[in-house]
């Protein structure tokens, strides 16, 4: 049974044009977003529509994605958008929520303008924020905090950016 | 295009039974998992496939559901499994990974016994740690860190547990 194919319904979609980043929630879905504005971080859940095809979700080992990383990777050791079943998943700050327009403001997101959005969760340091954590060799020189990242040259990290 | 449905193919199962929990990544994705051992932490994404029903995915509020939450609080603001999409987010320590077999080890899930799995990813600090958080004021008083909700009284916080 649990080898069964799974379908999913889009429930918004990622608005990323001229330097403004909103999430937009769709009609029916709006009641759910109530209570949400408490939360000063989300979690976005979002497909990589413009990967869904067969030739990179079959794809399973990365080719040295990153400068310390080993010549040969498996894609759960990345987060790769390339994967068997390309779901993104991005914490992020919510700025604003407009419940009416079912719109999220947000201050970034690494999504391309109409990539579906599967779901919303809040952030709750109980179940997301782990204190203790250790990483491979080839990643630890990466920030130790989501707020550090922003100062950390992602680009140069990247073997073919 | 972005209120397309979108096709998921597990590529793996929760195994749950007699104390023990393990993750079984199907065999053509094991290879997807070279690498991953040195991450004390990973992010189980896996579907609640008994909530998989129409009435369950059409819910967008839930009635008081924590004992200090709200009257009604939007799905988006908690990590309900009844939701439009019933993906689950678990992050948990890898114990230790037989490639061959496709197995992950971990102390616990909050899965049921043969819940599909549909990602793996690496609990990378500089993504999902965050140092600021804030919550709304009814369930201020959870666990500001992932190790300390294990002596939280989370059976105590649900109304109808």
């Amino acid at each position: 049974m649990s080898t069964k194919n799974i379908t999913i319904t889009p429930i918004g979609v990622v608005i990323a044009q001229n330097g403004s980043f909103v999430i937009e929630i769709f009609k029916k879905y709006r009641p759910a977003l109530l209570g949400l504005d408490g939360f000063s971080h989300i979690q976005v859940f979002w497909w990589c529509d413009q990967l869904d095809n067969e030739e990179c979700r079959s794809i399973t080992l990365a080719d040295k994605p990153y400068q310390k990383a080993p010549d040969k990777l498996g894609i759960f050791a990345t987060r790769s958008p390339e994967r068997p079943n390309p779901i993104a998943l991005t914490a992020v700050p919510a700025l604003h929520i407009n419940h009416e327009e079912g719109i999220i403001s947000v201050p970034y997101i690494d999504a391309e303008n109409g990539s579906p959005v599967l779901d919303i969760k809040p952030y709750h340091p109980a179940t997301e924020r782990i204190k203790k954590v250790s990483v491979p060799g080839w990643c630890a020189h990466w920030p130790q905090w989501y707020e550090d990242s922003a100062e950390f040259d992602w680009q140069a990290e990247f073997v073919n950016a």
